[in-house]
């Protein structure tokens, strides 16, 4: 039996960007366009040129290699030519593969958000359609409240789909913009309008709103459409869009979908998805959800009593797919099996060779486990890691101790209460390195800067070996409420063969945890090095 | 048309208690039992007696009023006599109105687990459902895996079902054990089912590895089951259970469903699903999930300009429900893509009453533009927000000058690199209070701790006003990468009336930017107390 080809667009720049909390940098944006476009799917959408300067400097070049880079904006405002329509400019002027406009679908809509008149919206949809393909760019028409206007006037719902499909839209996508309706409402919705337009020019573009947007998308799917809009980790305004990090393994791996349809994310890239969806928390900057279906710490992870001694007999019995299929890992949560097995692969990974049977294993599984107990986290540390192994085992010397650091913060403000300006933090680190005795100072804009340069300034013999070190990322996370609460800062660093490193430290004092991040990170590297302790 | 009832049963404290990181003591599960009773579910089931001392001891008394008060646990083993069954035992000691029974319904999983014959598995469900009934008891039977158990073996997963029927079971519930079933085959297979167990005694245990536990609870709802198994919040092993928090609002609002049944939950009682949600995160020390469908803080939160505009005219645009019919509330976020609606619905929200024509708006909105484009976040700080506002129609009165702070960190290590632990931070705050020039140090575990404390200890005139001033989190954002980046910080106050609301402070300096929001803090509470500047 042959497979239909599914779509999936991404939309985690665009609609993504309402999250609450959640505001993307142009480099945030580049860099999460790259890791979507890699990932495979077919469509990008990176934003709305013409509405706010961040996306205007995005959209000044494609983004994307494979997919299809696309810009958001309205359709053509009422009473205004599309010529003069300043929005639809920026949309043709935007460098972009495709345009995809968002139009009302609810006539009640139409005639209060907009207070145009219901022919007016479709005249509207039509020539915005025709101006993309004109500029010679592909047109999609995203139908905003498509299910509640069908279900209070389907007549119209469907004039709008069929005005924009009529137009040339390579795709009409249905929304449920306030995430409220039923999967088998969307279903049976979804069917009626591949009546007017074929089921391989519908989309579905749902939200989270009663914790079904991932099931109100395959129930379309089941219903005819062949395109699926959503977003990394299920990111968007109020309680998210579709998440498609559930979507896409429940695609490639469920036998339901896998025997009917292919996607354009391959069962290699897919090993991926643990990582991709960790890497995106940490770009903006949030816990990943430890109970995450397939990539969370706990998708995989059986606590103690009936379950972990039948999961041993067969994984099957607790486990719905391979972890591994998605890059991620079996947890038994008390018994070491799991965390074994994961040591030593991590070990050879590094290069460190351990016998099995060797009883230092027992000593650094425990350890880990202790210092992540407290706060520490190895995931976005490796070098930490790597390091915590090779004292365990021995192999580190001593390069140099640190007998202690001090550091002062001054802040003066004007009769207006606005800071005055200089440098004002100063760090005084006092170590040994054999049998020398340094002080060593160093000034900068915040305390972690000043403790920076004062150790990178002066570090005697090892001083030309970390001349290059430069400290590239810097991120600091709060581990439970309270300034009393436990920081971890976790540092990346980058030398002059350009090998990065990320060292982590934690403790009440965000000062004294980014010391011990700087400190790991110099040792990593004069351990990369191969230096001999003075 | 008459509606039939729906039965919720709730498995927090039992399956619940399989979550990563979640451990309930006696105390928590009765206050939590207790909540439950109060929303209004049908069976509360409190775990597994004979399993640990917790459950023993729980299981003294009967734990709810209007509920059935549940025990989990195994039906007989095979080769003992019920008599003779310490598990049975336990479960027939117990004090409960129930007792559900889980019993594998899958032959592979049988012989492979248990090591007994398909024969005597169905025996012990016999036997089991039999000794509870003789107890007085109710009995209810969990097929663990029935789905995938009735994909690989119809005829024995039905027998299991017939069995546990025939015995006596009041409920035989249908379990998705490792959460991999889709929805189109729940709802097939629990109609198949409903040919051999009448609907109204069948039940639905689903989990979250898809994402789709609310979706196969439903739709098992719409194959023909008439009980529904979850959690508060869906907490649960790996991905989760079945999230009530988000099944019960869905049951009661949505015409699809609330036109068919009815369910022990009252209209009424719905509106403390907020607070219950985030009372229960408390007890189990989680920080509730914003973007929670119903019950998160952005539930009904609004980013988008053109939506703000739209939800002022009819909420129902982009609101599925009433917030308040779960007890939550509607939030416009004010963020540089907001226009004046968002503007000016948030000031009516704070009750600042600004004309629509008074130019102020103007500076206000390029105000929030020109400092969130420099790292700061009104989103996040609603406080910070209204003081922006205030100062900009200048209603807030000057009450203190700060002249200068000095912060210093000390840090001192063992020979062996260890910290040295003694308190290691001290601030100094110099301040003018009307006439007087203040003078206050305050030591703390980190330099932020240390400003708090100092600020705290005396503002003059205004310390009784600030006396019960509790600062509950503090949360730290690097904006770009470096230790030279910028650093934003958002911190969480409270105060004795048990209001709370958040400032944000940024600068390249983390010390710095934790004093800004701190002092936005103090100020925020003596405005609000209606204090007049000394």
């Amino acid at each position: 039996m042959t497979r239909e080809r599914l779509t999936l667009f991404d939309t985690t720049l665009r609609d993504g960007a309402q999250t609450n909390g959640v505001d993307f940098s142009v480099e945030d944006k580049v860099l999460i366009a790259g890791l979507l476009d890699e990932l495979g799917l077919d469509y990008v959408e990176g934003g709305y040129p013409g509405a706010n300067p961040t996306d205007n400097r995005l959209f000044t070049e494609r983004r994307t290699k494979r997919a299809k880079f696309t810009a958001f904006g309205m359709t053509k405002r009422a009473g205004v030519s599309v010529s003069n329509d300043p929005g639809i400019a920026a949309l043709i002027g935007a460098q972009s593969d495709a345009i995809c406009y968002v139009a009302k679908s609810w006539d009640h809509q139409v005639r209060l958000a907009l207070g145009t008149s219901t022919e007016e919206n479709l005249e509207g949809i039509r020539l915005s359609v025709h101006a993309a393909i004109e500029a010679g760019k592909e047109a999609l028409v995203d139908c905003e409240h498509f299910f509640d206007g069908y279900k209070a006037n389907p007549d119209y719902a469907l004039a709008c789909a069929r005005t924009a499909y009529e137009a040339g839209a390579r795709w009409v996508v249905l929304c449920d913009t306030n995430g409220g309706s039923q999967p088998a409402e969307v279903e049976a919705i979804v069917r009626a309008v591949t009546e007017v337009v074929p089921g391989g020019h519908l989309g579905i573009h749902a939200h989270n709103d009663t914790e079904q947007a991932v099931a109100n998308s395959l129930a379309a799917v089941r219903g005819g459409v062949r395109q699926i809009q959503g977003t990394l980790n299920g990111i968007g305004e109020r309680c998210g869009n579709a998440n498609l990090v559930s979507i896409i393994p429940t695609l490639l791996l469920k036998p339901f979908y896998a025997e009917r349809f292919e996607i354009g994310v391959s069962l290699e890239a897919l090993k991926g998805l643990t990582a991709l969806s960790h890497r995106f928390d940490e770009i903006v900057n949030r816990a990943p959800n430890r109970q995450a279906p397939y990539v969370g710490a706990s998708a995989f992870a059986t606590k103690a009593g009936i379950h972990a001694s039948a999961i041993v007999k067969d994984p099957s019995t607790y486990e719905h797919v391979p972890p591994e299929s998605v890059g991620n890992s079996r947890r038994v949560l008390v018994s070491d099996q799991a965390g074994r097995s994961n040591l030593l692969a991590e070990l050879s990974r590094l290069g460190i060779a351990v016998d099995k049977a060797d009883t230092r294993l027992e000593t650094l599984l425990s350890a880990v486990k202790e210092r992540e107990a407290v706060g520490y986290s190895y995931e976005g540390a490796d070098a930490s890691f790597e390091l915590l192994a090779r004292r365990t085992l021995g192999t580190v010397p001593e390069y140099f101790t640190v007998e202690s650091f001090h550091v002062t913060v001054e802040r003066r403000f004007d009769a207006e209460g606005r800071r005055r300006h200089f440098s004002e933090s100063e760090a005084v680190v006092k170590l040994r390195v054999g049998g020398e005795r340094l002080l060593t100072v160093g000034e900068g804009n915040g305390p972690v800067n000043a403790l920076d340069r004062a150790l990178r300034k002066d570090l005697g013999v090892y001083q030309d070996v970390i001349a290059d070190l430069e400290l590239i990322d810097y991120k600091v996370r709060i581990l439970n409420g309270g300034t009393e609460a436990v920081t971890r800062v976790l540092i990346e660093s980058r030398d002059g063969t350009g090998a990065s490193w990320s060292t982590v430290g934690v403790s009440e004092n965000v000062v004294d945890a980014s010391f011990e991040a700087l400190i790991d990170s110099i040792v990593f590297k004069l351990v990369r090095a191969g230096v001999q302790p003075a």
